[in-house]
């Protein structure tokens, strides 16, 4: 393919776009093929000859199309939102068309400056303390990582360098294998299962300690978590502290657990994956006091910021720690290294690095301040829409108070309503919510998630909502109208493999989902 | 910005993206501008308004192509080529445009689908062993990742789980921590860094043995390396082997490593990053014999195959440890599993994954075999053009024999010489090659990287390292014409950060660059 050719598949493929976003709401939220759909409308084979691109534009229809769940369709509910907007899609094409590897300064100077002033222009936007920033005079920085899952593993790993390096000089006699061994990490029965994942991958076992009756982790919990463990011999090292829980958007205490880590001398990592974003605006701000206790914070613009995944911004307060504990470089290099801007390949997992920067100045320009404050308040008050519309209905309970995007409700009465109630509305396909189990009860999880949801969505879900509420109240509850394709029989694969996720543990607690 | 401003944005940006990459040979390859250039380029906040689009494509002129490497360009000779191609970048752009999360399979069936039948199309075109496949009967299959660093600690943790099971079994009596303590791993002096980082990360030491003449790592030094480690009570646990080394792209003996691997019980992971594209030709595939002795395989589509970064292919004999290693679910969810397609996030690091298949996909059907056969073919044959070209003058010598792209040459006599010489070209910055140490002599390192590469320009860069070869050979060694603007202070930034890279290590060897 030339370049003249690429300026027709180029356009020919923004109009699709454009078309495919404009027109979402005609789209059936949840595809209805089976597993394993995919593989008779493709060859076996990558074919000899080139084909023709138009043929590609074709087959998104025919074979791409049909197994899309639509995530920005404003009938799309579950989980939380994952990011898109135009200036983020040109963002991520730009980016690609650069292509260049920002692994050190000198491989792209743009991509690593670029990136140094973006992570201060957001740091300076949700006010995060000064020591966090690039700008600062001390060993503060921000960087950005492909997931929060990434960002809490390096937390994890920065800590345990720290920490490794801490009890070194305490104990001399210690070897590191013995240190390692007696680590320990905290974090709340709420937070999400890629903390587990960070402990289970980084060798720290993670405890999960119990919330209070808001689901937020308090200050008292944790220093009995500590105490027990010392008396164990173990030695703690790092906290996860969750602003804006997977199950119910519960905020932990930060005021409690920041003067607790410090004293004790543990890393504390903030994250803040999908309520982050709302900081941007000063009413949500006090949600997040204490952050000055944290060693290491990270939200995800990807999810709630119109940044296009991937683009999780991560701060600590000082980067010295990270690149202790991920340049290999130490040793041979340590005495060249006289340099001045960061080598962002210490600060994370891979070598590799896009031009992520990129997209993310697109959607600081072209929004500006109150075009993305705007896009959070229109969300949260969609979501008090939908909670008005819940208690005008007094057939349903909210089981936690709602928060930011996030209502979570119930039948009143045995779970089997509820229950009932999801897999009606998942055979139906008309909105994609997700189940989940909260303090033994079965409840639902509502969230506004497309930025193109209006008033009229919301009353769209509400309508089918109460609708099927009314055929299970009547005792329609022979299940749903028509089956759930993903419990059929896939007789094609192997059944060895995991299942097409029908249980899907969001956080302490296990949310049913499709 | 809505649709039809969307429209003209988007537009405009693939037409941007058309000149740029064919007007590339315009500018030069590396930047001038010195670090901290472009935070006086733009403000010290996010706009309050939003600004026009427009004036981002008039700044990525004025504030982001001063700053860039350009690794597409024909004069692009460093590291190993990142991909690039137009239906690579159409392809990021549909997958950021429709922004899918495909963590499980029911939030996006296509997601999951395409990628299972992508790395099926990319086995079979390299001739992978059936057992590697998605569409074998056993516990196989492909899966997309981001980086060769991931697929080599992805592939760390799962012998790691497979190797605590097996001990755990010998020997009962064994905690998990005391047999963790006891692990270790191997691969050669001549592995990338992100081997040695993969060990860092999943905490199991990273033995790097030495290599033969020929910068390979043969059966007997491995052979020897067990025998020492066992005798002092640990437990050999990983090998990773590479085809295609970042240093001379040498070629570890498979076939000597994979019978003793498999005798005792050691996970192999093969890294083919750069050269494993190469095995889509099948005069270059006896250079992976032996693959049928690994439990893993990786190679990057986004080094050599045309494939946008990030779009790292890696095949697993046996899915069930990495999905034990990494799921999280396994406790409360065991039961629950009965399902049939592949949770991709069992599969790798992050939770969240974009719809990367989609761009192989594209890659794969607009080349055709024909096209990417053609693409590899002709990047040996000027690799070997340059090489006729080294041969034609006496004052050069080449170190290795050349590899795939590769050719690594030095001026004979004194390392100052050579030293001198690279220095002048970086300088100059008309080309881009970086420099290497190795068996303790001073070479440069030449690789044939931009898919626009041309006999002209490989008589280009000929010219330029000629040129100043007489200039370093008439004796005018003070260096440059010009000085390096990396090695001036960059005074406004922390003292505590690292340099701007002048120095990396490519693997064993250092290689300094710029």
């Amino acid at each position: 393919m030339d370049a003249t050719e690429f300026r027709k598949f180029g356009k020919a493929a923004v109009d699709y776009l454009a078309d495919y976003l404009e027109n979402l709401r005609d789209r059936p939220v949840l595809p209805s093929v089976e597993p394993g759909y995919l593989q008779d409308l493709i060859p076996r084979e990558v074919p000899q000859e080139p084909d023709k691109w138009q043929d590609i534009l074709v087959d998104m229809e025919r074979v791409i199309m049909p197994g899309v769940t639509h995530w920005h369709s404003p009938q799309f509910h579950a989980f939380y939102p994952t990011a898109n907007s135009y200036p983020g899609i040109v963002g991520e094409m730009l980016s690609a068309g650069i292509g260049c590897l920002g692994f050190s300064w000198i491989t792209s100077p743009a991509c690593t400056e670029l990136e140094v002033a973006m992570m201060d222009w957001l740091g300076k936007l949700i006010q995060l303390p000064q020591e966090f920033l690039n700008s600062s005079d001390g060993p503060g920085g921000g960087v950005i990582q492909g997931s929060a899952s990434e960002a809490t593993l390096v937390g994890l790993l920065a800590a345990k360098e720290r920490t490794v390096r801490r009890i070194k000089t305490l104990h001399p006699e210690w070897d590191e294998g013995t240190i390692k061994g007696k680590l320990i990490a905290y974090s709340s029965d709420q937070s999400n299962s890629s903390v587990e994942k960070a402990g289970l991958l980084g060798s720290i076992p993670m405890r999960l300690l119990p919330t209070d009756d808001k689901c937020r982790l308090r200050g008292a919990t944790l220093e009995e978590g500590i105490r027990s463990d010392v008396k164990k011999g173990l030695i703690p090292c790092y906290v996860v502290a969750t602003l804006g829980t997977t199950g119910t958007c519960a905020f932990d205490c930060l005021e409690e657990l920041g003067p607790i880590c410090n004293r004790e001398e543990l890393w504390l990592h903030v994250d803040a994956a999908y309520a982050g974003s709302a900081f941007i605006c000063p009413e949500f701000r006090h949600l997040m006091a204490g952050v000055h206790y944290a060693d290491s914070y990270n939200f995800n613009p990807h999810k709630w910021m119109l940044v296009n995944f991937d683009c999780s911004a991560m701060w600590v307060k000082d980067s010295q720690y990270l690149v202790e504990a991920f340049s290999v470089d130490r040793i041979y290099l340590k005495h060249q290294h006289q340099g001045r801007a960061p080598d962002y390949r210490h600060w994370q997992i891979p070598l590799g690095r896009r031009f992520r920067s990129l997209k993310l100045w697109m959607v600081l320009r072209l929004y500006g301040i109150q075009g993305l404050q705007q896009h959070i308040r229109r969300q949260v008050s969609l979501a008090q829409e939908f909670e008005t519309l819940l208690r005008g209905d007094s057939r349903f309970e909210i089981v936690t108070e709602i928060s930011m995007g996030l209502v979570c409700f119930r039948l009143k009465g045995p779970d089997s309503l509820t229950k009932t109630l999801h897999d009606r509305l998942m055979a139906r396909k008309k909105i994609y919510i997700i189940a989940a189990t909260f303090r033994d009860k079965h409840i639902l999880r509502f969230v506004v998630c497309s930025r193109m949801s209006e008033p009229r969505d919301i009353a769209f879900a509400w309508e089918e909502i109460r609708g099927q509420a009314d055929q299970v109240l009547l005792g329609n509850n022979t299940g749903s109208d028509t089956p759930l394709s993903i419990h059929k029989t896939y007789s094609r694969s192997k059944t060895r493999k995991e299942c097409p996720s029908n249980e899907l543990k969001v956080n302490g607690i296990t949310s049913g989902q499709a």
